[in-house]
């Protein structure tokens, strides 16, 4: 597959440019008998709309997305899943200066390597909104998981260096930048604006928890459940480092602290006295909460004077016009757990048939 | 597939316990014509060969290497090639207590939740021994780079919290860490020493270097360069954290400082004056350097007295008796090479088909 | 994948009912630089349509097909092609009928089984409209293969017994059952006549010839090219059966006949004297025309009263409305075309990295 | 993959050359818990075994499995289940002249022209030998189906134009050549041993039939189950056509008489009049026998003078030695019976996630 293909049961493939007539998604896979409408996916795809607060570019894009094909009176038929969500606002303009220039920090280059040439519009196909197919997608894996008693939930862990310390959850929704700790979101935008003033951008870390993973999904060796959302979330568009539980910080500690030690609770369950982990043992589901956490780099447009090459290979400045988002990690967190969901639903899948006590039962039903 | 087979074009297949009757592993599309044998691929197994150095186990495993398929007159003939290392010195012993017990940190109890049982004989399937297959088939595609003129190197970057700070390929090999700082290896063999008298263990950072990458090698969106990277060698037991270039720094870093800029060298190739990208530009390779780091737990087997639960539900304690890798960094060193070179050859073959004009080129030779 | 997923690098995703929006499908793994506009692909969907001749239903449909991305100033970018035909003339009707009662030959009692309940409107997905999909992703194909030289062609070999003897391909064209002799083609025109008015259907074998196709292509063992055609050809909707060269005839041959002998010819290449293999040998393409047959079943829905039952269990009658196909054959030419190019691409691809010294040659560019 | 990888979730990774160390295969995703050992396959590959009478090869091969891993006191444990049978009987002897000459009917030419050069002893990876590896992953796969109900049978249909009229299914193991009409079976004995003086072979047709199957299995469109049977045994040396049902039969006849009218039966189960459709509804299983014919065709290895060409090009004679199958319709009976029990299990697997009721109750339990 040349990439834009996702998934080994839950099937995703997307398309689409940003100045194109839209992007889109098909889902091969998705079982029949789930509720899904528009409405249920739309709030998902108004999280990482622009213009929602002064920390996101202004553009207006309305973002509104539109099933194609696999339900039928309100519910999923087992058929592959279409949505289309067509690029309204991209309105012609110049941009003979991206065309030949390659942007630092972009795909431009690389991009014109590969293919010989581009679609250079608004940076066509590795422009950030390939992201909607996968958020539009996503709604549907985290609706999925939903009803086997499944939650993912993302928020800004770090922006610009200010960490979230205090995690409460019931906040993420009240920070502008979903951040969950409202002293430390604070902190944060002074430090945006100060940065916006200066034409700069700034990078951060998104962290994602997933509550009632059933113990044992994720396949051993190659396709881990830690290795298979790793890709996942790298995958997305800025991240430059995925970690697991403690991560990095595991590399420096020592076994005896680094361990969890297994306990068994009042309902007769086993629990971990610690997670160190991240809810993963030996590329396996554990039961308890699976933590993983992106780094997201700075806005790589930033409105300032800087040195690069064109495609006659001669180097020269550019400056990018219009503006950018000073910081993309608050659009970034529901992409993340888009791609956290619809990998948990896939590896849901594959474990299905690790045993045939269970495979027995299923088919004699 | 159920997590066994990597790979979709230089196919992966790999099979073992770490107390069965070997380990191996089969190349589904290997190309023919490369030079092979027992011999080219023996010393890469010999680089993660325990009882090397004091700082491994002393078990005595010689893990010979043994084509089966795949090979005739020295040379690949582009149908499989199948490899086994049999296991020779697990001689049996008694497994009671592992056998009942959960060891904290290791996959024995989500094992059991999967599969309703398990080997237990030394780990099984979830055993190090696993990786013996990951570098016989990581030789053959570092063999097939370097005739592609690419060389993948990688080293212990962090032991125990110690860094080396002064890479000097030339002194890896020196290093019983496989640490490219002589006067940083030996601050942590020092450390080491210490944590082996308290029976404990140190993690670390592994660094991989890529050199020679042909630019815009990686598919866009899901399957990028650097996502596919961080899957493979997430993959690896014990590693939490995969990042890319600056990773984690990127995070903290702004936009200013984080874009590389474009410059032309004196032969009229694009470079640029830094790397904070580590060689990937929109999930393709950008013709610089390809940097990442792993980072690894330390080891899960501590010759200390463990809180955990038996089969049974029951809370216990556990003392995992043997001697065990105090570090594993130095023997998964070889590893990374290993699964970064599986990737990059299976991304290689993925990217011939981007251009119409080199395929008319390819065909009509 | 659930179904609606096929190629490994030509990657082709269709999604669409009957009676939805629309259908439409996306192709991952299309190289950059194709000259590609909606004007390529309409004439073959045209091929299909219906209402082209008696001998079809006579729906007006037009099957306008609108290419969503993956094209920029007139040729393929490397990125998806994403490609929709809306639906325009699906009226609503009274569906009370087929919605509870299962149609024998068709797939309502299956589909009702596997997901619970279905899209019971005009046959939802598994309505004949899903090859409209596979045709404009089929044309992409085509156009790709012309580019290396390769030329695929189907047409009626056989029809309600009739079969034809003198293949002219120039006469194909001329024949509105694309029959390409034409004096078999009017006495199968006269026989449908009669099973028309008889409210009976008629089935038929469709031909397929591929020219000009490089040595080598397919893959052993499993991924055979004959054994990849079956699978593309048999997935459509109504084919029943498929043979390559002499086929089921070969079955009761003796070798010494079914053997071709090997010649060289006057520009010293391989050549066969005869081809009952069909071009094909070990799975691999042998250089000679690639030959291979799909046997079609008459179409399903017929004017007539058929003993079924419905989805409460009990036994009634049906008695389709609407007028529908005589025969598919016709339009099912195109569609046998589509799947036969779009598996050609893919193996063309997956060939790429049979030997080292190719391999050598294209990075080495 | 490049051939030698079969299934998405019951993966067969297969390996081995004709006169090699040995063949072999990896099945990566079998169940845990399944009851195995080297005794339960064995009997399945002495159905394949040559020298089981005078219609099949003299050559002694004991072809004695042994399990390499993936089994733990005497049950499959979920992972990886890796078989070896070693080449024993393979001596060395004189390959001068199929060295540099291309035998008609095999894969000599293909082979030399796609890698460069070839394993010529014995045929290498294009032997026959390669479809040990199969009925080794069968037997497996047969043994699974067994505990879910599911039964294979497949039998010679028709040898050397000589049909089986009256099928026994208690006299298949009765006949030398598994041709269940003991009197069709003594006819064609008669006719081989006449074909066998000519030093001729002698081609025929395989049918397999499944019982058991649930309703529903299969995927809509691309991944059919009648489609993916018909790559499955299309794969197989010989096979030169694939039917389901009536086959190409169904394409000379009318709709009136090939629909299949549905009834109840006493258990209130959906049952047909008839089976003209061969158990498959719009590519899903239908609840009754599932029906397939293979065409083989005769044995290309004949002891007579045939014309061919030799490496450098130059045309010639060649005659084979050895005494080679005069068919090998009954040797194949159980390599058919393998591949379709092995993608029936692949696609049962594909076909749990289907629908969220089932899915909630599963993960539910």
């Amino acid at each position: 597959m040349a990439g834009s293909v996702f998934g080994k049961q839950f099937v995703v493939s997307t398309w689409g440019e940003s100045h194109g007539k839209g992007v889109g998604v098909t889902i091969d896979g998705c079982p029949a008998g789930l509720p899904l409408t528009e409405d249920v996916i739309q709030p998902y795809l108004n999280r990482r709309k622009p213009g929602q607060t002064r920390y996101s570019t202004p553009r207006k894009e309305e973002d509104l997305v539109e099933i194609l094909s696999g339900v039928f009176e309100g519910k999923t038929t087992g058929t592959p899943v279409s949505m289309v969500v067509y690029n309204t606002s991209q309105r012609s303009k110049d941009y003979s200066e991206i065309m030949n220039v390659y942007r630092p920090g972009h795909a431009d280059y690389t991009f014109d390597e590969k293919y010989g040439f581009r679609d250079y519009r608004g940076g066509g196909r590795s422009s950030g909104r390939e992201t909607i197919s996968r958020v539009a997608a996503g709604a549907v894996a985290v609706e999925l998981l939903k009803q086997l008693g499944i939650s993912v939930q993302a928020y800004a862990k770090k922006i610009g260096g200010i960490e979230a310390v205090k995690i409460r959850p019931e906040d993420i929704m009240k920070s502008p930048l979903y951040m969950p700790d409202l002293e430390a979101s604070e902190r944060a935008e002074i430090m945006l604006e100060e940065k916006m003033k200066q034409h700069d951008s700034v990078g951060g870390v998104i962290e994602c928890v997933v509550k009632g993973m059933p113990v044992g999904v994720g396949e051993p060796v190659f396709d881990k459940l830690d290795a298979s959302l790793a890709k996942a979330v790298m995958s997305i568009g800025a991240v430059k480092g995925v970690e697991i539980g403690d991560g990095f910080c595991a590399a420096d500690s020592f076994g005896a602290e680094n361990n969890d030690a297994f306990r068994m609770d009042e309902n007769g369950n086993v629990i971990k006295e610690t997670n160190h982990a991240g809810g993963v043992l030996g590329g396996l589901s554990d039961g308890t909460d699976i933590i993983l956490r992106a780094a997201v780099k700075p806005t790589p447009s930033i409105a300032r004077v800087q040195h690069t090459v064109n495609r006659d290979g001669e180097e020269t400045d550019i400056t990018i016009h219009g503006r950018h988002d000073p910081i993309i990690v608050p659009r970034a967190v529901v992409v993340v757990e888009a791609m956290t969901a619809i990998t948990l639903v896939d590896l849901l899948f594959a474990s299905m048939t690790a045993r045939l006590d269970r495979l027995i039962d299923f088919f004699g039903r």
